[in-house]
């Protein structure tokens, strides 16, 4: 370890020895398992990993004040499903539209935009709206502890991939400020677009129809398509993730060293405390199961993370992979 | 310019000194139009614009050689077309099959297998095959001039993108030697995949089916979802650059500065001459005419190009965006 701890808000503890024992094994040019950097390739996922997704993930927030916003130019919607039951916070009623019906809420708070108006929107969005329980905004509800993995990655040359089932574009609007990741890092979930000129001027609209959902067995194909090459570090939280976990740790034919780590949300009084019983994002059942069979890392955010989130506004990083 | 000429198999005249104008107005720390190393995000179409795409694309030949070698082993082909005249040689009868037909040719040699066989495969016969005419293996049919034009923008810190038609997985299996684009900034079409375990090992299978067509307006479609950026400098030589040119320098709200160039086939002797009236692949014919409304350069091949081939084998680039 270097005189200056490049994990201050980890309790010493097996999770912190584990990162530190790994990045150094990769990075050691006498030992036997160093890795250039171009291998150094290390993904994360975001909702529950890199920032809280409870009691609703942060987009959900976003589509649910869209709506509120967008009402009065749909009157129409006081007496259609599954508007009427959303703007009423008659979750119940949304639910009984279906996949269909909340599909339907997404592509119109997701689609019928050019790239850039979305941009802009989420933007502005997240300059005022704050998370309902922990009163900050949700670029503040992230894991002080995850910012130092990624920065100790980067500063170790490793390139650090979001991956994530949230949406790309969504993400890309403060993945860069908040965790020093570049929009070309950002992999999620995306809908199909188009291009036009419009008086001249070439623009992307965003179409209401999903190009590909990205979660579970869907992150190992993105990752293929998108960085195509095996990460060698992967960090999650929940059963969402386990494909990913698999893809980077298990019968790796280049022989290279691995890693895999879940966070562990144990901590209901500075966070919230779900895994096996929890119903609606972020349920981590088989992944616990499976932790021990495989070595994937446990970090029980409780015990191991001296700190939950940021204490300053400051939250801007600057590394880039 | 400096000492040392970063173009050297480009003759003096406006496309080089464009291309040196608009790399140092972009690089200069005290002019008005400096960017930062982040936003310099350049663009490479592929076919025709780093490499030979006459008389056929590359990857056409790589299919006919993998369909001969797996004829042994499919004694059905004898009597079913496509395969019957494709065997034969008959390309009047495997165009008599219509796109439907084309398309089974390019599944059954590019899908069913894993994505690494599927890599191994491309290896070893890149490693093996000659182009019919110019008899080089394929890697050594690239363009000398415009290596020159990706190791000068990497050392101006320019990040160098490949966005071409061709196979994602076939590109990235060269596109590190031999251009210097690592795998994750090579984009192209590309066809489904899913996960699976075989074994306790996880392997990634390519499915016979499309996922995205990376060609024209799919092109800033790809650019937006894969880099998240709009690139400053885009280099094509056909019409299926266009919108990926408008993309690049049209109607930019972010002001910057942007540049557009496209080669022009001009060069029958040491090369193919070919533009307007080409109906395969490489057709030039709406390009030629925006070029001058749009501000694009055209790159004469056999005027400005005192090199069109690396005179050696030893073609490889260590340059990294």
């Amino acid at each position: 370890m270097s005189l200056t701890d490049p994990l201050p808000s980890w309790n010493d503890g097996k999770a912190k020895q584990a990162i530190i024992d790994f990045v150094a094994r990769v990075t050691d040019p006498d030992g036997p398992d160093y890795l250039m950097p171009d291998d150094r390739v290390a993904v994360f996922d975001n909702d529950g990993t890199l920032w809280c997704e409870q009691p609703e993930p942060v987009q959900g927030y976003f589509m649910k004040d869209r709506l509120h916003a967008m009402a009065p130019d749909h009157p129409e919607w006081k007496t259609t499903e599954p508007f009427k039951s959303m703007l009423a916070g008659d979750m119940k009623g949304v639910m009984a539209s279906g996949i269909k019906g909340i599909a339907e809420l997404g592509m119109t708070t997701h689609a019928g935009m050019t790239t850039d108006e979305f941009t802009s929107t989420v933007r502005e969005w997240l300059g005022t709206a704050k998370h309902p329980k922990l009163h900050r905004p949700y670029t503040e509800v992230i894991y002080q502890p995850m910012l130092e993995v990624l920065d100790f990655l980067r500063t170790k040359e490793f390139v650090t991939f979001i991956v994530s089932g949230g949406g790309a574009e969504f993400m890309r609007v403060f993945a860069e400020d908040v965790y020093g990741v570049p929009p070309q890092h950002v992999i999620g979930s995306t809908i199909k677009t188009h291009f036009e000129m419009r008086d001249g001027t070439p623009v992307l609209v965003r179409d209401p129809e999903l190009d590909f959902f990205d979660d579970k067995s869907g992150k190992p194909v993105n990752i293929n398509k998108y960085i195509g090459r095996r990460p060698i570090a992967c960090f999650g939280n929940s059963d969402g993730d386990r494909e990913m976990l698999m893809w980077t740790t298990l019968g790796r034919s280049d022989g290279h060293p691995s890693f895999g780590l879940i966070v562990h949300h144990t901590d209901a009084e500075r966070e919230f405390a779900y895994d096996r019983d929890h119903v609606i994002s972020g349920r981590l059942d088989q992944g616990l199961d499976e932790a021990e069979e495989y070595g994937w890392v446990l970090a029980d955010m409780k015990a191991d993370w001296t700190t939950v989130f940021p204490v300053s506004s400051q939250t801007a990083r600057t590394g880039r992979g």
